[in-house]
């Protein structure tokens, strides 16, 4: 159940960004059973480390706290829609419901580039702004296989 | 330009993973100029991080050695196109170039979500798997005009 006390800190954490000159202006909290289990901000420059959004910084540490590779019981409040990257690892780490305050488009006018990536996914890859090429297919599909026989592996 | 050297070397990252059980099976390589500058393999269960995809192990990783937050001058090559998450860090990365070998189908023959994400990308925010909910979103828009007077703000 959405608890405004959260959404007001992860914005608290957003401001902080600005104080420290640490990144990009945006906070998150991850939250289980009405508990903070983790939180983050934007780290990308002062880090150097393009990955180092708030939602990742977070997701990292409530994991590192609950000692688990999977958030299914938890919910997470961002001071701002997740870009594709944490929208992704929101997915990876089973997280069950996402609360946000501003969105990808407040973000582009702040000057962020979240609105412009998710068009990016709507085009083929020869048509993206990265261009993508596939090359030795069947080698690593090879590996998948090896993956899928084998016994000991901890699926994800 | 691609070298197909490096793809090898991504594709027994990859199996790298099987041989550890640090996580499935990916690898990734990232190149300037003919030259590796950063590596990863997929660490999600060994780590207990879910972020711990290959291709953001390796971004972390060749920003960490060329101490910056921007690899526009490399190439990624990665044992299988990247899911959602890592195809949005290497747009905050500004890669220049993706070569893959095995893709989202294969990938997700072999278990994983990542075509399953990709799909739920195209869905309305109260349709998807995991719903998400805006709240507060003036007093996040603040701090973003906040972010945008900031003299010593550093973009990425």
């Amino acid at each position: 159940m959405y608890d405004e006390t959260f959404m007001r800190e992860a914005i608290k954490l957003s401001r902080h960004c600005i104080e420290k000159n640490a990144g990009g202006p945006f906070g998150v909290v991850i939250v289980r059973n009405g508990v903070e289990v983790g939180r983050g901000y934007n780290m990308v420059t002062i880090n150097n480390d393009p990955t180092a959004h708030a939602e990742i910084v977070a997701i990292r540490d409530a994991c590192k706290n609950l000692n688990t590779f999977k958030l299914d019981d938890c919910e997470i409040y961002t001071s701002c829609e997740p870009c594709p990257m944490c929208f992704g690892a929101i997915y990876w780490a089973r997280i069950k419901k996402i609360y946000y305050a501003a969105d990808r488009f407040d973000a582009e006018k702040a000057g962020f580039d979240d609105s412009f990536i998710y068009k990016e996914f709507d085009l083929s890859d020869n048509r993206r702004s990265i261009p993508a090429e596939q090359h030795c297919k069947q080698e690593a599909v090879k590996v998948f296989c090896e993956w899928e026989k084998l016994a000991t592996r901890v699926d994800y």
